[in-house]
């Protein structure tokens, strides 16, 4: 009996594109979905009112890595879990943590029970187990938990990959059987995905679907990606992944995309997707808008009275002129992050909303035509 | 005939305090009135809306310094004046640039034209006179404009303080006749208000009086208080001041201060105040509740469950713990800032507002004594 279920509510009848509803706990997330990346417990710049009430955001993305180092899983745990820590009624994904161990973490050691690394805010040393960050991600109360897994760099041996690639499986199904023990026992809903690596290799993506398909997951999520690989070359771990993957299950591309990539994801059968791109660029200046990018610190705009997007209906949009928004962004002003934030993520979700309507109408192929689309190749 | 009209509602009959409302173009503003500061045409970590929606704030103080350098005021004036540059409807009150001059730019040179500095942002020289000071201020649109001051530093000898004190009623009899020229050709209302300086002589500070009720200025503003001095000099400064001042027009004393000492100036005849505190401390962590001051990095906060003040409405105390408060101040999240900004804000309207009902209910000197009250002198 799965806790939480997905429904899918229509297929593009021509590429693999499709639109569904996520059940959780804390609401349906209507998919295809971008999650905002919350990484402390906090988009950053933004309130939780303005991601829910301005930007209908569904589902936030946690970091285990950060939230465990600081402020700790049983304060969380103790406070009432990660919703009520944070006064984020909505749904909450997280990921397993291992991402961040192998990009940000000092020292490693990989050995068949987890991984030893040190932390970056001041060097003590941890472990994480499959069994341990499910539990801390129990502890958090996630709706969504994600397996751990080992995500190598780009580029790396076939060897090296293939054996990085079946340890995420044993991993995988070690957190299951410790999951599902201990979800018995509780009176709260959860998900776990496991997630497929293989580095940039047909064969071992492939393999990796295979053996995680035992598992008869409540969703699978597509690792390794955006880790300095060329663009086709995501498309095509993709590709060659979701056609062996459970079609009634949610399918999470996790750390992508750009805009514009966006619609290839989808067209590739993804219902899921996270990137800290439209947070962390807001914050450098670079906005996405629906003429294209703008670098607000350039001289152009200084004298600006326009919208950042005169197409879009955010509060920046509708409030600020582009030279006020440079001026905010050259003085180093908090409320120049916030509000260049606030633009970028609508932004994101509009383009999935629209994704999804044309879905259900039956419109996909010609939504990823149009010029006002991402420009996508169609699979 | 004056542009800008203050209108007195009731008198303390014990204390010097009054409420009244000052009428502006842009809205009318009850007082006594605490104006939050918007240094570069932003309140630090807060949008206008949530300034004017959630706070309340009905007047804000912008620095001439910084606008002049960064965007400029052609620039201002190009785009519609302050109040749509920056999209904020109500009242807007500049200051001179005096203030900066003297405190953050480079190698200044003081003669009777005027002031030459240098920009801290990148050395270059400017000068500010009694004239241009006004110009920049006009280009703004401001609602309030303050007349160019010389505010020595403290301590300061007799003579030296002497000298400026001079110098500022003389610049501020040129300022106001440019004013009065400009004015007359424009079709915006405004209103100029010059500045008591006089360092923490009782007699210099009664002689500028006296020199500068000859203006038959719209308000006035007393200056040279918040430099370093105790807080009963300044107290005792304001005191020497204001019975010299005109009954019927609004005085604004610049830079103050504390909580617990806004109802000691307002009990001493002043409608008007400023200061960064509430916001600068704010982003340090340093909170302003109704049950004393939180330093929210404290240990004793790390599983504190209850709201930052259980007897303040707003956003942030309505929706958020101790606990996670002092996790983003840890963490160093941007929307920290924001939240205790918000706050502390707050805090300071919600005094200002508690007293300005006391005063119109003739309950003042009681408000003033009471436990939950501003400890105050009675003068």
């Amino acid at each position: 009996m799965r806790q939480i279920t997905f429904e899918i509510e229509a297929e593009c009848p021509v590429t693999r594109a499709r639109a569904g509803i996520l059940h959780t706990p804390h609401g349906d997330i209507e998919t295809p979905v971008f999650m905002p990346v919350g990484t402390q417990a906090t988009v950053k710049g933004l309130s939780q009112r303005d991601l829910a009430e301005e930007i209908d955001t569904r589902i936030l993305l946690c970091n285990t890595y950060h939230l465990y180092l600081r402020p700790g899983h049983e304060l969380i745990r103790q406070l009432g879990g990660l919703h009520r820590f944070m006064s984020w009624p909505r749904a909450i994904l997280t990921d397993s943590g291992g991402f961040q161990v192998f990009s940000l973490s000092g020292i490693r050691k990989i050995t068949e029970e987890g991984v030893v690394f040190h932390s970056h805010l001041n060097g003590d040393a941890h472990k994480f187990t499959p069994e341990s960050t499910v539990d801390v991600q129990l502890a958090f109360g996630s709706d969504i938990l994600m397996a751990l897994d080992e995500c190598p760099e780009y580029p790396v041996s076939h060897e090296y990959a293939r054996q990085a690639m079946q340890r995420t499986v044993r991993w995988a199904h070690t957190a299951y059987q410790h999951y599902r023990r201990q979800i018995t026992a509780m009176p709260t809903k959860h998900a776990l995905f496991p997630i497929v690596q293989g580095s940039m290799f047909p064969d071992l993506r492939r393999e990796c679907c295979a053996e995680l398909t035992d598992l008869d997951a409540d969703g699978y999520a597509i690792g390794g990606l955006s880790v300095g690989e060329p663009r086709p070359l995501s498309l095509q771990m993709v590709e060659v992944s979701e056609p062996l993957l459970p079609r009634d299950r949610p399918r999470y591309a996790m750390g992508v995309g750009m805009p514009d990539e966006l619609g290839q994801y989808v067209a590739r059968g993804i219902d899921m997707m996270d990137c800290v791109l439209p947070s962390r660029n807001a914050r450098n200046g670079y906005l996405f808008t629906s003429q294209g990018r703008v670098i607000i610190k350039h001289t152009r705009y200084k004298d600006d009275a326009g919208p950042l997007d005169p197409n879009c209906p955010c509060y920046t949009c509708r409030t600020y002129s582009r030279a006020y928004l440079r001026h905010l962004y050259q003085a180093g002003e908090i409320l120049f992050a916030s509000l260049a934030t606030r633009h970028n993520l609508q932004r994101y979700l509009d383009i999935m909303r629209r994704m999804r309507q044309a879905i259900l109408l039956g419109q996909f192929p010609e939504f990823l035509a149009s010029a006002d689309a991402p420009p996508a190749q169609m699979v």
